[in-house]
């Protein structure tokens, strides 16, 4: 599938921490640590585990933009 | 001011264009372009502008997970 | 690419309307009219276009429910 | 209170897990499965329980469109 | 309708800026200004305009923490 | 840093609830209570705690506004 979502990191999943419902999966982005908040199903259903390359996919809606005071 | 959200990505504006009420702000983040939809209001405040240093800031539930098929 | 994201609800694509950088697109999805924002640039790079299959996709925590009174 | 939430998709609840904090909300909107992730508090507020009528509520914003390669 | 959305912020639009496709929407909340971007469409179903009493609401999964260095 | 949300209400910390990967953070803004959910480690990073204060931030396009029927 194609998707509108205009940004995508690509990276290697470096952590996986399931909670009750939520997870966390962390991949590193070009030494930058990427963490996206999904749920257990998600995990699942892709098979997330460490050392997998992975996006992380944001919509740019979801985007802001930070400066140095 | 300290943010709780998890995902900062350092890069340089590479365009900003304003519409009516909406702005596309694009930073190259070591070689990829993210893209943030803000306000017009935010590129004023900000004085956001082309080779710029800026932060793309993305909370944590924001970020979705992709795999290749 | 497979994504996390939890919902896809498919249906036909009735209406583009391209802003000055945001797009609305509406989607009928058995019966039920849904809108999306998104960037023109999406519109363009997935040639969206009425009558075409599409599909609905958002994160469940981008989800809120409502109960009538 | 009317919401300027666009999206709105009727369904009967088929789940609904609890976590620590953060509650799984499945509704059946016309044979499709829509996940809502929201907070154990909002569920205990609105009574959501299985059999139950509601509606998956959707800004806009939050809508990206996918489509088959 | 009742909502799962947790933040609910009353005040007075004081603001209505349509765009193409998106409006910004201002409210006065207890002195605080809080800016909504919302579609055009949502402006003039709920008839928003200058002078009436509105609610800002937002999901908790959408609220970030910050706090003075 | 200064970020590019538009939105900033001052409050105070009022409760601080951890579960197993996502909290709840809530703050008393002018006598309403708005609740976030952000991580766990967010909270550590920025050790939130009754009593502090704090702000709650949000990016215009995650707000919607309701009207009362």
């Amino acid at each position: 599938m194609k998707i509108s979502a205009r940004n995508r990191l690509k990276g290697k999943i470096v952590e996986v921490t399931k909670g009750a419902t939520t997870a966390h999966v962390r991949l590193d982005v070009n030494g930058t640590i990427v963490t996206a908040s999904i749920t257990n199903e998600a995990v699942d259903e892709l098979k997330l585990a460490v050392g997998k390359e992975a996006f992380a996919i944001v919509k740019a809606s979801d985007v802001m933009i930070g400066i140095d005071d």
